[in-house]
């Protein structure tokens, strides 16, 4: 028998992966969720249609989207992930000592139960004492959140459905507020590459720029995500990603991880020249 | 109707494009080519089933394979270019006033030809009368030059079918006896993910290091390449790529590029920590 899952990237590209068995599936209020379980890439997470994770590169956008702000921030205590239901971000999280208290706000409990249950290898720290999951919301929950958090890490899925109010002013503007004098926001920011997502990437970038003192771009090599070149935005108070990066101090923390290092960070927020442009045209806007 | 065709990255994850037309197809005395229009990426060039190049994405392969040897040299003004029919990387060559020069050597009269007229956009300085155009075996071309190339392309197939010869430990000692006292050779490096092309990734890397003093790897974010993830490999004689690097210089020269920059120079060579890790088990071999 052969069995595929495929993904549209476009209506013009489709990308396709054998699958032994299809291990979950389930219609929440707010999403189509499925697991399933293949030879080249361990268990796959999809929601709506769409790759969220697979096991072979998920260490890749969850060390990406946390270690960033977490070697520039000289001292996060109290962080907020908004969406992230598999756990992989806070896994990341849960490396650093320093780390008090993690709120993970999640829309939907049905992603967090079938991923606990499936997916142990992103789901493995979600116990950890410092964790205290919400299911709500992400607008609403920043609504009443003022002058309290060191990192906020926006792990949305993508701004169509479920995730579009993590996409909107609102929202970027509540963050800020969220966030102490100092805090920094990452979220994953979408990819340059095909013409619809390259326009999200331009909304949010708009966006975070009118209400962030800082606002940089950076990129990762995430095979399973459409083109493969996949985008986080790096919105701040206080901090500069490169120029108040401390390496030696993150290096001396020595958290295991297999995509991020110190050399890497910074190299990360070199983009090429044709995402250079179509960012200029909304900062220019 | 629909009309797809599909690339098999792996034996389990296929990379499909809708296709408007096949505007050639031929079987040459080498391989299959294939030429299709398509509406996400232009033409399409396929060889033995594989995607070649687009005429989306194809900047970002020929401008970092050509640039980052062409910003390191400091008077690069012979160049042999070998494989690379399709004119793509000889187009970025021939942008630079200090070459004298460019040999390329493509076994397959066949591929250019069709270039010549279905892929105008990356044959179209292939007339420059500093081009000199042999069809001829890469392997056998480079046994009997010796001291007089500053800088060469190895723009090759994968190493299965005719590009094999293009990864063999007899190949790199020519290419390092054909450059000068400080020759840089750069080549298409394959990719760290599928495990397949990481096995040709390492095999190539442990042998450009047994013959180059200076040998390092680089990356770019190719959409149409399996994974989207792709490498270079740097190898030289003299010249380190990042330390004699100059992006003053460089940039003097006002070359239009759409992917490369200078800041992007360096951060391609900083490689994700688990790329680092392939690496190193071959060169502790």
């Amino acid at each position: 028998m052969e069995l595929w899952f495929t993904e549209l990237h476009t209506d013009n590209v489709r990308f396709s992966i054998k699958v032994d068995r299809q291990l979950y599936s389930a219609q929440s209020q707010f999403q189509r969720i499925d697991i399933f379980e293949s030879i080249e890439f361990g268990r796959i997470l999809v929601l709506d249609g769409y790759i969220m994770l697979t096991e072979k590169d998920e260490f890749i956008y969850h060390e990406m989207i946390a270690h960033v702000p977490m070697a520039v921030h000289p001292n996060p205590r109290r962080i907020l992930v908004i969406g992230g239901g598999d756990g992989g971000a806070v896994r990341e999280l849960t490396k650093y000592r320093s780390v008090e208290r993690i709120d993970l706000i999640e829309i939907d409990e049905v992603v967090v139960d079938a991923c606990r249950e499936f997916l142990p290898q992103t789901a493995c720290r979600l116990n950890d004492p410092r964790v205290h999951i919400r299911y709500e919301d992400g607008l609403k929950y920043t609504r009443s959140h003022e002058n309290e958090y060191d990192v906020i890490l926006v792990d949305s899925t993508d701004p169509f459905g479920p995730g579009e109010d993590l996409f909107t002013k609102e929202f970027y503007g509540n963050c800020f507020k969220a966030l102490r004098e100092d805090g920094i926001m990452v979220n994953q920011h979408e990819s340059p590459f095909y013409a619809k997502d390259a326009a999200a990437m331009q909304r949010a970038h708009q966006r975070i720029r009118a209400r962030f003192p800082i606002s940089r771009v950076y990129q990762a090599h995430i095979p399973t995500y459409p083109s493969g070149h996949w985008l986080f935005g790096f919105a701040s108070k206080k901090y500069h990603p490169t120029h108040d990066f401390r390496p030696d101090a993150w290096n001396a923390l020595r958290i295991p991880a297999h995509y991020y290092n110190t050399n890497l960070h910074s190299a990360a927020f070199a983009l090429p020249t044709y995402v250079q442009e179509i960012l200029q045209k909304v900062e220019e806007a």
